[in-house]
C-alpha cells in the first residue's frame, strides 16, 4: 500500500467538479458533483442526532434501497436540516435535476448539504448549479481539489487523502474527501466524507467494512462535542479495478479494509487538526484498559474535555485535568496506577506515575506542548485494550467564530 | 419561609472564621472554619469521579462512620487531590488539629480543600490557621462571610444564602455557603458546598433530604462539563431550633426539604452564573418529557453544549444548536414537534414551532438574549415532566482563565 497525490478522482472511472454557484456569499465555491462512469455499490453512516436533516434521510435510502448508486451532489451555505418534509422534497428535487444532466434514475444520487440550520435551499441555484456541475466533471486532480474545496464551511483548508493497493492480482485506489471544522457561519458543526474506490466488493462487505472502521476513526474525533444533524460518510465501490469481487472476509479484505482505514484515520486527523480556532491537532492514547470500548470511552473523555482543551492551547502541562477526565468517564479504574506522558517531536516526557506527579521539568513539558501536533499517553495498567482519539485545543478564536451573530 | 441575610452563621449555635493563613499569593483569605456549639448530624454528597481527593475521602468516612460532627475546616489555594496516602495523612493532621484547637475528637471534624492538584498541602501553615481559625469564631454575619470569602477560588464573589421556616411551631433556620467558577488559578474545577441547619432531624432523614435534592439542584448545573475530584456538598443538623425530631418523612419534613430546596436551589444558580468568564445566567426549562430522568437528560444536553453557549454569548438566538443539542442527548423524541422559547426580563419569544422556526424577529430576539440571565425553554410534547438546568455562557475569558500557566 502507498500514499499517493490527489483526491476523489484518483480510483478509475471517477470524475468530479467544484463551482461557485451563488448560495455562499463572496463567490467562494458552493457547490461539488462526484460521478462515477459505472454504478457503484454505496455504503453509509450517518449521524445519530435523532434530529436528522434531510438529506440523511435521503442518503439512507439511496444506500439501503437502491439498486446502485452513481453520483454525489453536495452543497455548502445551507444544510436543509430542520426543514421539514420541503426539506426532503429538495433532496429528491436535486437528486432529480441531477439525474437529469447525467442520464441517470434520481435514486442513483446522493445528495449532502452543510450550512446555515433551518433555512431553505434556494433550489433555483441549485439546480442550475448541478447543470454546470455536469458539464464541468473531469477526472484530473485539479477537477477533484475543486470538489474538495466546494464543500468546505469554516474549514482553513480542503482535505484529501488517496491510497493505492494490490488486491487480487490487481492495483486497487481507495481515495476520499471530507470537510469539518465546527460550525458553518456559525451555525451546526457538520462532518461530511465521501471516499470513492474502485475496488470490486460486495455489498455487504463493503458497508461492514466501513461501519467497523468508522469506531476508530471518525467516531474518535470532537471538535466541541457538538454531534451534528447532518453528519454523513459515504463510501462508494465501482469495481473499475477489476479484482476478484471481495465477498468474504479473506486476505482481499483485510487488505481493502487497510487502504480504507489509512483514508479515513488520515480525513479524520485532518478535521481534528482544522478544528474552529484550532492551534494544533491534540491525540490522546489510552493503554492498558480492560476493554476496548473502556479504552475508546477513556481517550474521547480526556480529548473533549474543555478544561484539557484549553490548557494544550496554554502549552500547559495540566496533568490534573487529563488524571479528572478520565476519572469522570464512567469507566472504573484505580488512579493510583496511572502513569501519564506527554510527546510531540520535540520529546517525550513521563508526567505522572502512578498517580502522583514525577517531579517533571515543567520548562521540558512546555516545549513538548508548543508543538502543532501533541499526544497525552495514559497507561491505566487495568488490562491490554489501547484507543486513539484525535481534537485540537480550544482557543480564544472558537469562541469567536462561534459566538457572532449569523448575520 | 421566608430568605433572610446572611451565611453560615445564621442558624443557632453555628460560628465561623476566615483568614489569609499564607496559602496563596496576594494575602487574599484561604482558610475557613465552621463550628457549632452542639455536635451535630451530618450528611454528604460527593464527587462521582473515581478520581477523589483524598478531603473526600476523608469526609466519607466522617459522615457514615463518626457519631457526630462539629466543625468544618476548609482551604483554598491546594487542592490536596492525587497526593496518595500521604494526602490523606494530611486531612488526619488537620483534624487533629482543629479537634485539638476546639476540643473535639479529631473524628468529628470534616475537612475540605480547593486549588491546584497535585500538589501538598503545606501543612505547618495549615496547623497554624487552624488554630487562628478556631480563636477568630465568631457569630455574627460578618463571621460568615468572611469564610464564605475564604472559600472561594476563581469565584468573583462570594455565595451565601440563607431561610428562615417554622417546624412544629419553631423557627427553623437553613443557611448555606459554597464556591465553584471553574478552576483554579487553573485548575480542578471544584465545588464546594457547606450548607448548615439548626433543624433536628433524624441522620437517615437527613442524608435522604440531601441526596434527593442535589439531583434537582447541584446535580444540574454546568460551567464546563468537568466533574472535579473534589466536589462535596456537606449538611449538617445541630437540633437547636428544639423542633421535634423530625423522623418520618412527614410534614415537617415536607417543610425542611422546601427550606433546604431554596438554599440549595439558590447556590446552584449563583455557581453557574459565576461560571468562568462567564457573562450571564443561562437557564434550561425542558417540558413535555416522557420521564424526570430525561427531561433532566435533555436540559443538560443543552446547558453543556458548547456551541450553544457560545451563541448565548454572542446574543445569538441560535436555535438550531439547541435542538441539535436535544437531538444528540440520547433521549428519543419527535424533532418535528418541539417548540423553543427565549426568555428574560426583557421579554418572551417563540421561537420554533413544531421543529421550524417561527419567522421571529432576530431583533427582537437579540434584545431578549441580551440580559444577564436568559432562559432557553423547550416543549418536547411527549409526556408531562419538566426540568431545569443551569450554566453560563462560554466567552473569551473563559479560555484565557483556563490556557494560562500554574506559574
Amino acid at each position: 500500500m502507498k500514499r499517493i497525490e490527489g483526491g476523489v478522482t484518483a480510483p478509475k472511472g471517477f470524475s468530479a467538479a467544484g463551482i461557485y454557484a451563488g448560495i455562499k456569499k463572496g463567490e467562494k465555491k458552493d457547490m461539488a458533483m462526484v460521478y462515477s462512469q459505472t454504478p457503484c455499490r454505496a455504503a453509509g453512516v450517518f449521524t445519530t442526532n435523532v434530529v436528522k436533516a434531510a438529506p440523511v434521510k435521503w442518503d439512507f435510502q439511496v444506500v439501503h434501497e437502491s439498486a446502485y448508486a452513481q453520483a454525489v451532489v453536495v452543497n455548502s451555505g445551507v444544510a436543509n436540516a430542520c426543514t421539514g418534509e420541503e426539506g426532503f422534497r429538495h433532496c429528491a428535487s436535486t437528486a432529480e435535476a441531477a439525474g437529469e444532466a447525467l442520464g441517470l434514475p434520481s435514486e442513483a444520487v446522493l445528495v449532502a448539504s452543510t450550512g446555515v440550520i433551518g433555512a431553505k435551499l434556494p433550489m433555483d441555484i441549485i439546480k442550475s448549479g448541478v447543470g454546470t456541475l455536469a458539464k464541468a466533471l473531469g477526472d484530473g486532480r485539479e477537477d477533484g481539489a475543486r470538489a474538495a474545496e466546494a464543500i468546505m464551511t469554516t474549514d482553513t483548508k480542503p482535505k484529501e487523502v488517496a491510497v493505492e493497493t494490490v488486491i487480487g492480482g490487481k492495483t486497487v485506489t481507495v481515495a476520499g474527501m471530507c470537510k469539518g471544522s465546527g460550525m458553518i457561519h456559525p451555525n451546526m458543526a457538520t462532518m461530511l466524507c465521501f471516499v470513492m474506490s474502485d475496488v470490486s466488493i460486495s455489498k455487504e462487505l463493503l458497508q461492514k467494512a466501513l461501519s467497523d472502521d468508522v469506531v476508530d476513526t471518525f467516531n474518535m474525533i470532537s471538535v466541541d462535542g457538538d454531534t451534528s444533524t447532518n453528519d454523513s460518510v459515504l463510501l462508494l465501490a465501482n469495481g473499475m479495478a477489476e479484482n476478484v469481487e471481495i465477498t468474504e472476509e479473506n486476505e482481499d479484505y483485510q487488505a481493502f479494509c487497510q487502504a480504507l482505514h489509512v483514508v479515513m484515520e488520515e480525513l479524520s486527523k485532518k478535521i481534528a487538526g482544522d478544528g474552529e480556532g484550532a492551534t494544533c491537532l491534540f491525540e490522546v492514547k489510552v493503554f492498558g484498559a480492560p476493554t476496548k470500548e473502556e479504552a475508546r470511552v477513556l481517550a474521547k473523555s480526556v480529548v473533549t474535555s474543555s478544561l484539557t482543551k484549553a490548557a494544550i492551547y496554554g502549552h500547559d502541562a495540566n496533568w490534573g485535568r487529563i488524571l479528572c477526565a478520565l476519572g469522570y468517564s464512567g469507566v472504573k479504574f484505580d488512579p493510583e496506577q496511572v502513569d501519564i506522558w506527554f510527546e510531540s517531536k520535540a520529546g517525550k516526557l513521563k508526567i505522572v506515575e502512578n498517580g502522583v506527579s514525577t517531579g517533571y521539568s515543567e520548562e521540558e513539558a512546555t516545549k513538548i506542548l508548543s508543538e502543532p501536533e501533541v499526544t497525552a499517553i495514559a497507561d491505566i495498567k487495568a488490562g491490554k485494550e489501547a484507543a486513539v482519539a484525535w481534537g485540537c485545543d480550544l482557543t480564544y478564536d472558537y469562541v469567536k467564530i462561534n459566538a457572532d451573530y449569523r448575520s
